[in-house]
């Protein structure tokens, strides 16, 4: 049975280390694939964005274990969530605002049996002492109704939504990658039906005109506009980050106008 | 058979990915856990502190290996040591320190049988041409002895010790985690019958009143103290590096008092 | 099947951890090894030399998947290339002008055959799209030629070549480790013959008198040449970083002098 690890750890310390460690005490067959621990320390969004764009491409049954997770300790709930074919385990912070559903009802499990909990079980560190050894215990095959109490709701956060007129959107910035490529909530079927040559792109100091379809179209030190691998627009810098040269990030807008 | 790594050897390079390739041409089926490659180069305290905190959550019978080896071609010697029903690999320059021992005895090898290393055998890459083949062929139940001469010790570093008195403990800080959290060497069982939420904690410029119990219960921009996961005293800037904004690193001193 | 993975994606996001995603769906017995995801962005020469140096560690029959590909989307043509026992897929941009050759025909088959990519195929992310599926499809055994068409040549990038005359090698700064230790083109026989004790390295403002074998025998602070893990001519700076402390990068010359 295979587990993705999604985290704001990063990679100095052992923390994700030892979580494998707890894991594979129990299920010593499990098979554990790092998503990745370079979310932005507890940013929720960019995590449930980061598992929307690639539950998707991992097998039917995957148990995704995300820990972003600024309210360890407190009252927020700890979560394993069965949707459309996968499992999902984290805390109850909207960081599965945004996985794929089905027609199939979406099942919430408070993680509410401590019997599947490391002893003692710390106040800081969920992922290492409730999360994964959940993990393990769901790898082996034991049922999620076995982790606690059935839960009617979770937390949700939203994407900003997009605003439309005749002849703009206004966007804003939702995700910023690793080269400094600027991620929008503007995705491919906004686009629908606009002459795609024809758009101006406005993004801080920078405009742009038309979008491309590969960042290899663009020369060095041109700035371009694309629908990225995510379904996302996206403005890059070629051979640079667009993020330092242009002085945005997460929440700044960006207008698409046309005709 | 699991084997974990914990190197100073960072995520830039080949270095940890050639090591796997050595360990899966020797055994194939061995499965191999990062514990971390991020520890601060030549840090052997904290590459120390990580195992010991690490090793209890793995299952019995698991290899580390750990590289942090400054002294790697100098006269340092090469060990397996075999301690609490675990095998570690690495350097003799004090890494295994803190390991967990239990009632058996800690058996200790130096790896001087060369059959078992990578021929040319390097001076500068140690983790590769000795650590590596030798986790590789433990792994496949090569008998510890086998790998060369018995050792009736082993290098030791210590953890500095915390001054107490009547009503003060002074402490210091051993080790700094991505976060810029700020672990010390005041432990658990230190603050025994002390009156937690009495302790006001000096450090550098801050002051704190009272433990808490996790980072949520403080407010964004506070500082919190708290007994973490590793069961030390730690300080944390709520939302932010207490390193950075205190100005403490590893070996700066903080003082507990009460009553 | 084992499967490398080199790219220059960084830690930060979730690409990588898709591109596993992919291949696990296909085959899900894959065991996929990170070499490393550290290469500078675009630096192909820098993924060609971690592949040269890191092949020969792991077992025949590995595939390699290599992805450093400013060129995505344009008309560069996604490979696959067969040499001395071992796979190789990625972009025909040079990243395979480095790998190791025996008697046996080096086999390049351009990926032509598009039923083995992932639907939609986007102008971005061929790792995801084409480079993985590629991958998990022939670690379950369908033959290279399956992939498509035959091509006799592939691009080649060249390591600049060292320029030697009667008591001096001029060379180059070719790669700079996480360290920031300066590997260069002058490799180990470049020095037959030579006195090693008596050479003279001029580095940028450093000159350094004679080889050494280890870090460990210079001081802190000390700068020293020695042949590397890599077989090549390193300067690097004891508990430093060589890179920072001279000022020169890949590209920047060496000078050696004897008698």
């Amino acid at each position: 049975m295979l587990i993705t690890l999604t985290t704001d750890f990063g990679y100095q310390d052992a923390f994700v280390g030892i979580m494998k460690g707890v894991i594979l005490r129990i299920n010593p067959e499990a098979r554990i694939v790092d998503l990745t621990h370079g979310i932005r320390p507890q940013d929720i969004l960019a995590g449930a964005l980061t598992l929307r764009h690639a539950v998707g491409y991992f097998p039917c049954g995957t148990i995704h274990l995300a820990v972003v997770d600024p309210g360890v300790g407190s009252a927020r709930r700890p979560l394993l969530v069965e949707s459309a074919g996968s499992y999902f385990i984290g805390p109850d912070n909207g960081i599965f605002s945004l996985i794929p559903v089905n027609e199939d009802p979406t099942r919430i499990v408070e993680l509410s049996n401590s019997e599947y909990h490391l002893k003692p079980t710390s106040s800081t560190f969920h992922g290492r002492d409730i999360f994964a050894p959940v993990a393990g215990h769901l790898s082996l095959g034991i049922e999620p109704q076995c982790f606690g109490s059935l839960r009617d709701s979770m937390m949700q956060i939203t994407l900003p939504k997009i605003v439309r007129s005749a002849r703009e959107i206004v966007g804003e910035i939702v995700y910023v990658d690793g080269y400094g490529n600027l991620f929008t909530n503007i995705v491919e079927r906004d686009l629908t039906v606009l002459p795609r040559d024809e758009l101006t792109i406005a993004c801080g100091p920078v405009t742009i005109r038309g979008l491309t379809k590969s960042y290899a179209s663009a020369r060095a030190g041109d700035y371009v506009a694309l629908i990225n691998s995510w379904g996302m627009l996206e403005i890059a810098l070629r051979n640079g980050s667009a993020q330092r040269a242009v002085g945005l990030s997460v929440g700044d807008q960006l207008k698409l106008t046309w005709g």
